[in-house]
């Protein structure tokens, strides 16, 4: 293993992002991103990822100087076109105005059109919670998931995120696949040969199969939680796609024509104001949050975020630890 | 059994509701929502919630009589204050303008608050995917459902709903409990005996537990989905409880005082305007979106409410079929 501080991580992420002609916006954007995902113990959305952002870029897969553009749709809309860029510049064009069309009218939407996307959501969810907003977001990814009762690819991981501001603590904020598990944990069984446990995945028949390059390569990812599971995916793919002008998951993987790149589509954030809804009140009813969130805790449950803020309050202390191999991969990346 | 046409039993429904004492108004509104459950195959918000309705009514935990206040709260939020009345005169009234702020800004919000709720969402939502409008909605109910990792009842059952206008076809819709199983169907089990499948409930430990009676007196129900589950469920008590200056399902069952009534509390409805999203290019989108709908039915998956909608025309020639118990109990309100 080796290990990083925290600045010299960052530094490390903006070499390589630099190196490859990335604009200094992007540099920072991708930077403090993939540093998020390391410093909070996500280490699929950590320096890692930054081997599939070059590999996009040399596949010609993203627009490494995109200017996003801001759109003033309608009263409670802001679209943003990241002509091909990475979603982080377009989600950092397109907050401002979110934020103040959620204040003025008490719910907004911000949709990012045409954006390629690694990023965790959050990572934006936390953007927006440090506002004072509630928030929800969703994108659609590649099809690899089967639809509850079906039998090939069709929807994507199609993550769902959900945030809510909390005084004086980190936010409440859970964001999940609504696939049954990740698509790189069953890479993992790959690699290790092990066998997939039941729900993971579908063979190219559409059978239940617990091998992992079965369902890969010819079969299909499973959602969680069958059919509601299924149900929720769908709508990812239908208020982050067609809703906003905007790819659904198996459309975005024909427009990746077998280069394995990073997901090109859309996304669907929703801020809505507490202030606003409950103006003076607001104080007394986001009091009675903390009772449930104290009652969770109190039973022994976890709040969705729990791991990755000790993992963060960790990092701030003794910076990361990444496997050598990783290190050398990247360190290749600034020859 | 006891068959009726679609008429008679809305006439009972009216009958009933009329006896004890519901305004015109009520009698009306909660009648076609019977009579919708029951028409489209939903046997537990059928004309059996009629019995828990006027149970309801005779503990005084509803208002027969409650005229429902519409609030203009912000340019994007309707509240409605149902003043203790059942949901469905709220929901009509706070509709309008719901609908007209979504057309206006793109995305709005309503919440009610205050009212005694029984009925599917899926109902509520099929007022507005009729108006064209992209829509979600959510509610606590009542603390049976114990947090991912806990051990005691907290959550309520608490359904998410979602619905999408489809051109010529009934409207793409899912409904869904973020429960594992409804309440009713452990209440079933108890009933004839069998043993719980796992993942539906604990014991008064908070060990796993297959005994109905034990699940429900003394112990808790499950999420679906696990953790996931657990996290949507928590998400509908805040932004359907605090953010909305409303009871969350402990609060609510608090408020019960064991009359096993049904649920007061809030609830959330947010409405989105594919028009206002994507202007001119709205046809063609929306086309995409029927494929993603061909494509889960070409590979032999259903969409949510199909097995409603096929219960709905069936019902349509041939009317409805009820208990004749669950007749006489419901003719014996009429005394």
């Amino acid at each position: 293993m080796r290990r990083l501080t925290l600045e010299q991580a960052e530094q490390l992420a903006q070499a390589i992002l630099r190196r490859h002609g990335f604009s200094e916006a992007y540099v920072r954007a991708i930077g403090a991103t993939v540093l998020a995902g390391e410093r909070d113990g996500c280490a699929s959305h950590g320096l890692w990822r930054l081997l599939g952002i070059i590999k996009t870029l040399k596949a010609g897969k993203v627009e490494p100087c995109a200017e996003p553009q801001v759109i003033d749709q309608a009263p409670g809309l802001v679209r943003v076109e990241a002509h091909g860029g990475f979603s982080q510049l377009a989600f950092a064009a397109g907050l401002p105005l979110l934020a103040a069309k959620a204040r003025a009218n008490g719910i907004a939407a911000l949709a990012i059109n045409r954006c390629v996307h690694f990023s965790a959501l959050w990572v934006e969810l936390e953007a927006l919670t440090e506002l004072g907003l509630v928030a929800l977001a969703c994108n659609p990814t590649q099809a690899y998931v089967a639809p509850a009762g079906g039998s090939r690819p069709l929807f994507g991981t199609n993550p769902i995120a959900f945030g809510w501001p909390r005084v004086d603590q980190p936010p409440f904020i859970f964001d999940f696949a609504t696939s049954a598990i990740a698509r790189g944990d069953i890479e993992l069984h790959r690699r290790s040969g092990q066998a997939l446990p039941t729900g993971w995945g579908l063979d190219r028949h559409g059978q239940p199969c617990s091998d992992a390059a079965e369902v890969l390569d010819h079969g299909a990812m499973l959602t969680f939680g069958g059919h509601k599971g299924s149900a929720l995916a769908a709508m990812v793919e239908l208020i982050a796609g067609p809703l906003i002008g905007d790819l659904t998951s198996a459309e975005s993987l024909a427009f990746d024509e077998g280069r394995q790149g990073l997901p090109y589509h859309g996304e669907l954030l929703i801020a809505l104001d507490p202030q606003r809804f409950l103006g003076e009140q607001a104080t007394q009813h986001l009091a009675r949050a903390e009772a449930l969130f104290a009652a969770i805790q109190g039973q022994g449950a976890r709040l969705p975020a729990q791991r990755r803020y000790a993992a963060r309050a960790r990092s701030l202390e003794q910076g990361v630890e990444i496997p050598q191999a990783l290190y050398d991969e990247l360190r290749a990346l600034l020859d």
